[in-house]
């Protein structure tokens, strides 16, 4: 237990929410704020991809306990099911037996966790518009508008867990030395639906992450528990095969049945929902410092927005929590180093996890569809399972494990050299599983430790 | 003459005065607006670094006749004057024979600016805050504080030149799909003052420019027309050798006999000036788009704030003017188009100067300090005199030539990696005007053709 603070946090997302049980755990005072009207009471859809739960997030849930209710709410998925253009379907596991991830609708996680907070005590303040912070003092400012009268609410700390458009972080944005960027992609995406069949299943494989890959653009489906499947749509917003191209039924038709057919019997309401569905879009948003002094921390998207092809979003800002609470054991009350260490911290593995997630559209809208792809994947696993000392692939890594982000990074550019050259190998289509690529891949490791 | 307009111009600083001129002479009514009080009344020093006039910042002043004017109050640079460890001095020249960029203060110039636009009938409103835009509706809000009553100023069009913090900006980063980066460099810099002779005359050779290359920090001194050398210190905020460890008098006084021993004599207010004068940061600002339809544009720092190791940052707003005036001619009325052609020509080259002024630090600050850089520089001009059709140095196509930002960046990369190749013939430093030479340049020229 610290030293009981008065400690608001802006923003009651997933991000929000935990962290608030953390530090009324620790036992502080907690008043969560958030523009929008309690969840609870609302209905959220329409702009939404599923969340991908995996290792990291569950550490964080875990060690408050609550991963149980969570699980309950959760599908595992242990393989990606690709769609091919040609209508075949093929499956890829993303790790050992039993390792999945886990789909879950953004809103009814954000429900829950809402409710798991409060029943610990967190208070929370709904529909209350934060428009400014005083850094110095960790006052906060709120009222109906930007420019009508404020009131001031003065508290002892303040997170800024409002996400990718930070009111907080966007004071600290006008202080001197405040390094930031916001980049969007030329891709938005729409979401798109699957309903259940009739007796509440799948109406394709439950357990799987599915993919249609089409090279600049892709559609996804991530399984609900009612027996759904919450699709989403990834495409450019201008030029060929685009959203703007999209631009009434018959197109819209046309192209879902050439380049989707498989699609066709179980998405019903595509051409309502994909003319009511906004078309949203993607920016990976960095910024440093993170922290001010100890008055003032951001957290989760609010300092480091990616784009979600890796489904680390929710995963990275859970992973901020347990560093956070991991220093506030190591460091007591003194707040000022625990925010300073928070920071040097997480910063360099959020940077990781964003390039990681960049990459990642890539691999899931061209590479998937690659048959030289899966013959390097089923290497990887091969060796792994064999050396699994010597080659944890990438994204076990990620997401399987507590490694460092940035370490994952790292060796992963190091293991693609390697299986760039592993795949220049004579007959390695036959002898993918022979010794002689093993012996191959141990010489070019050794060369790689020799080397770095 | 285009069809008259009513634009207002956010920014009295050299490219918003500038612009109202090319505005103004192309029928427009302009009206210009500035937080700060009227320049020509005001004590302007402190915190400046002289400004570098070359090629591209004449050719804007000189196509409205305002060129002459300004050389009245400008000094030509021909070389470097390079201050070395050991207190030796080397000089190298910038260009051919005559070649020179020109020393300016930016308070004079601004002054003067000020005073040939009011001339010109652009009216000027200084001390008036601007908070906010409409970009829809061409709308300025100004008024005393942010939070305060604001008056509405109607206008048909924004331009917004009012600098690397800019207002205008500042809304545009709001809308969605706004691409936006600020990053700071850890060397900040520190403004002081050689004086005249007693007989006005420099204390330093006037037509050079000054250089105290020490690797991470140096100091840089230019002329002024009344005598004296504006000077700046540039060096890292925190470590050794840094704003930070020099606390004192007596730790200043010993850096500076400890490394510049040459400046004693000349800088006669070291202390009071160092402890006096601000520490300012340097910050390289990128954004995109830089306009919003046919009713604002951004223009100079306001979207391309970079660091001034290449003394470019007027030369290349002054640009944005000329191309900005190049557009208006050919599109006449149709503003949408100017502007939108506008951007797209200027972006590239805007970045590609922002990263040649971050890389030329390293050339300033340790480069110049080193043998082999001597060499290089001497085979460079020696091959580009016999051959300047096929070697135009870096240097010379950025600041003596007007050729895009963005071809300077590119082929000067090339070049680098010829010179590279250059550099490890056998016995370079006595053959490098021979005969061997020239051939092996142009057999690597002729393959790198050959490759692009």
């Amino acid at each position: 237990m610290q030293a009981p603070l008065k400690i608001a946090v802006a923003g009651a997302g997933l991000v929000g929410s935990l962290l608030a049980i953390y530090l009324k755990r620790a036992g502080h005072t907690v008043h969560v704020f958030d523009r929008s009207p309690d969840i609870r009471n609302v209905n959220f859809s329409g702009r939404s991809i599923n969340l991908a739960l995996s290792q990291r997030g569950w550490r964080a849930l875990d060690e408050v306990g609550l991963g149980d209710e969570i699980r309950n709410i959760a599908i595992p998925m242990d393989k990606r099911a690709i769609h091919m253009a040609d209508n075949s379907l093929n499956y890829q596991y993303y790790g050992k037996d039993g390792e999945s991830i886990y789909s879950l609708s953004r809103g009814g996680l954000n429900r829950k966790m809402v409710s798991l907070a409060e029943a610990e005590g967190v208070e929370f303040f709904f529909e209350t518009r934060i428009w400014d912070v005083n850094l110095q003092t960790a006052t906060l400012y709120t009222g109906e508008t930007e420019r009508g009268a404020w009131s001031e609410l003065q508290y002892d700390m303040v997170f800024g867990a409002d996400g990718a458009f930070s009111r907080i972080r966007h004071r600290m944005q006008r202080q001197n030395m405040f390094n930031y960027s916001q980049n969007f992609l030329n891709t938005g995406y729409k979401e798109l639906n699957i309903p259940a069949n009739a007796d509440g299943t799948h109406k394709l494989d439950t357990n799987s992450f599915h993919i249609w890959p089409r090279g600049a653009f892709m559609l996804i489906a991530m399984p609900n528990v009612d027996g759904s499947f919450t699709c989403t749509l990834f495409m450019p917003f201008e030029g060929e095969n685009s959203f703007e191209s999209l631009k009434d039924k018959q197109t819209l038709e046309a192209f879902f049945a050439q380049h989707f057919p498989s699609t066709q019997d179980v998405i019903p309401n595509l051409v309502e929902d994909f003319f009511k569905n906004p078309t949203s879009s993607l920016v990976t948003m960095k910024c440093y410092p993170w922290v001010f002094e100890d008055k003032v921390a951001l957290i989760g998207d609010a300092c480091h927005a990616i784009v979600p092809f890796y489904g680390h979003g929710m995963n990275a800002g859970f992973e901020d929590i347990t560093i956070l609470s991991q220093m506030m054991e190591q460091y007591g009350n003194d707040w000022a180093t625990i925010l300073s260490e928070y920071q040097k911290s997480r910063k360099p593995n959020a940077d990781a996890i964003a390039e990681l997630s960049y990459r990642n559209f890539m691999e899931m809208s061209v590479d998937t569809a690659n048959p030289d792809f899966h013959l390097r994947k089923k290497i990887e696993k091969w060796f792994s399972e064999r050396h699994p000392d010597k080659w944890l692939p990438l994204y076990s890594r990620v997401t399987f494990s507590h490694r460092p982000y940035a370490e994952a990074l790292a060796i992963g550019d190091r293991q693609k050299a390697i299986m760039d050259e592993v795949m220049k190998l004579d007959g390695i289509t036959d002898n993918w599983d022979k010794p002689v690529t093993e012996q191959h891949i141990l010489r070019l490791l050794e060369q790689d430790t020799l080397t770095t």
